[in-house]
């Protein structure tokens, strides 16, 4: 039977109904147009009603909702801390949507399961499950766009840490000495993200090919066409992305490393370079076993990750003591 | 009733009976004295027997011995890999004390669980177990001394990674650019160990206040005095030990780092500078709550995680639904 699943992200809101076998059976977007606090909160409560009654009429039963969030669910509280949505600092997200369910719905729907993941934890059960990591129990994806962040998954579970915030791998510290600049991002994360490449080329000497360039989107077209600015800035962030790479090899010794987010994209054919550079420092006995790859799922890799998650508190709810 | 525990080092083998509350009924100390392969195994072999023989005369039957072992213990080939004992490459050591266990002990010895383990593993287990990580769930170890490693505890359980190799922190990539020099031990392992303490000291420039220092001893010693070159050395490698810190912070969000191995020791005086230099390049959140601390058990972290390891095995079996 199918679970719901929901993609929160800066400017849109996905949803979808997917079968157990990962296939969606429908699916909407509707943008976010600035939305805060609250109004957020209402348009996801709204989806769920949608998808519900959706499935209602269809006559199949919604068992579990899977919400991904860009932050920190706090699930024994029930809110989430999403820094990029206004208001978004304790949000009772859960509660709201368990209300919702009870309120404005047939009675059977008051048993639907809930789970509010954040996205890192939903871009890796997502690739775990549908993408590149399938069959993989020790997997990382990092992605990578405005800022860094990265899902964690060990012998086949995610990784939150003691309050929530394992995988903030942007706040990697590679290069002395600390930088004022670091403070409010992390030094890999101000390296290496998009915001940073854009960053590095605009802060490249002027007077050469590619001057001008200024954004990662430029940059990359600059690096296409062989200008020594875009070629300069890559290689730094080819590095900086190595370096990133090898540290987590040593320290996880995962089975895969997925690349995500905004940036690979166009970095995609980077990997070889990246793999490169890693080689160089990281424990070789994991580095010459780890695959790298580039996300399967690309900007639906939080939706697919959302309904990994619905799944799983499912199968948690038939088989309590496995939880 | 009480487990056996062997604590394998680069130059003595540690044994003892524990009873399950921690209490240690009977501990030997023997020198390898530059053992190497086989010599090495049956020397583990024989304070089996002897510890077994102990508790059979004392009417109390052993039900289980744990090993550390200064290297990767691969659980399913009952196979371990010790590059600093010639010829544990591929070392049959778990089947060698099943072995024992069956054809030179009482009959009942057969049936005794036997679990091998890593030293990392081992520390972090020990710390947690009787140690000041006792209550934690999300802890790690990182052991300093000739080279650096580390024990990670995640939800309760130790991570070990895809290939055994989980925890290589002394092969994290903390400054650019690549040295030579990091080739076979690894960037942070290169600065910060008690060889690369040694090693920075003897290539300070001479001709100042404790110029002639060569050892991590000498160092501290120098450090103690107030001397440029302690001071100097020290300096740094605080800094590499707080980026270390912060980088475990950010990725694993844990609730205590404990510093163990000979340079922890005289380096535990230093733990409020270490905080200090992780403050500045860690995830916030993460590092306000972390603790820092220097290991409790001190030289006795692997024996004392060894008996851990048994134990859990017995648990293990006695609920084999939860292995």
């Amino acid at each position: 039977m199918p679970v719901i699943a929901l993609d929160l992200g800066g400017t849109k809101l996905a949803a979808a109904l997917f079968d157990t076998t990962g296939k969606i059976l429908s699916r909407s977007t509707t943008p976010l147009n600035q939305k805060t606090g609250r109004q957020v909160g209402q348009l996801v409560q709204e989806q769920i009603v949608s998808l519900c009654r959706t499935a209602v009429e269809a006559a199949v039963p919604i068992e579990a909702a899977g919400v991904c969030v860009p932050g920190i669910s706090y699930e024994e509280k029930g809110t989430v801390w999403a820094p990029n949505i206004p208001g978004w600092n304790n949000y009772p997200l859960k509660r709201e949507i368990e209300e919702v369910l009870r309120s404005r719905l047939p009675r059977r729907s008051a048993k639907t399961a809930v789970r509010v993941e954040s996205d890192r934890a939903c871009y890796i059960l997502g690739e775990e499950w549908q993408g590149v990591a399938a069959g993989a129990s020790n997997a990382i994806f990092m992605a990578v766009g405005t800022g860094i962040g990265a899902g964690i998954l060990i012998d086949g579970r995610v990784v939150n840490g003691a309050h929530g915030t394992a995988g903030s791998v942007g706040w990697m510290a590679l290069q002395r000495p600390f930088l004022p600049e670091y403070v409010g991002c992390g030094c890999y994360e101000y390296h290496a993200s998009g915001t940073g490449i854009g960053r590095a080329a605009r802060e490249t000497p002027k007077g050469r090919a590619g001057a001008g360039t200024r954004t990662a989107h430029e940059v990359f077209e600059s690096f296409q066409k062989g200008e020594p600015l875009g070629c300069e800035v890559i290689r730094q962030a080819v590095q900086f992305w190595g370096m990133a790479v090898a540290n987590l090899v040593s320290l996880f010794d995962p089975e895969i490393i997925i690349f995500g987010g905004g940036v690979f994209g166009p970095a995609r054919r980077l990997l070889k370079d990246i793999r490169l550079e890693a080689l160089k420092w990281a424990q070789p006995i994991a580095m010459r076993k780890v695959r790298l790859a580039v996300s399967a799922l690309g900007t639906d890799a939080g939706l697919y990750g959302a309904a990994r998650v619905a799944l799983n508190e499912l199968s948690h709810r038939s088989s309590p003591e496995r939880v």
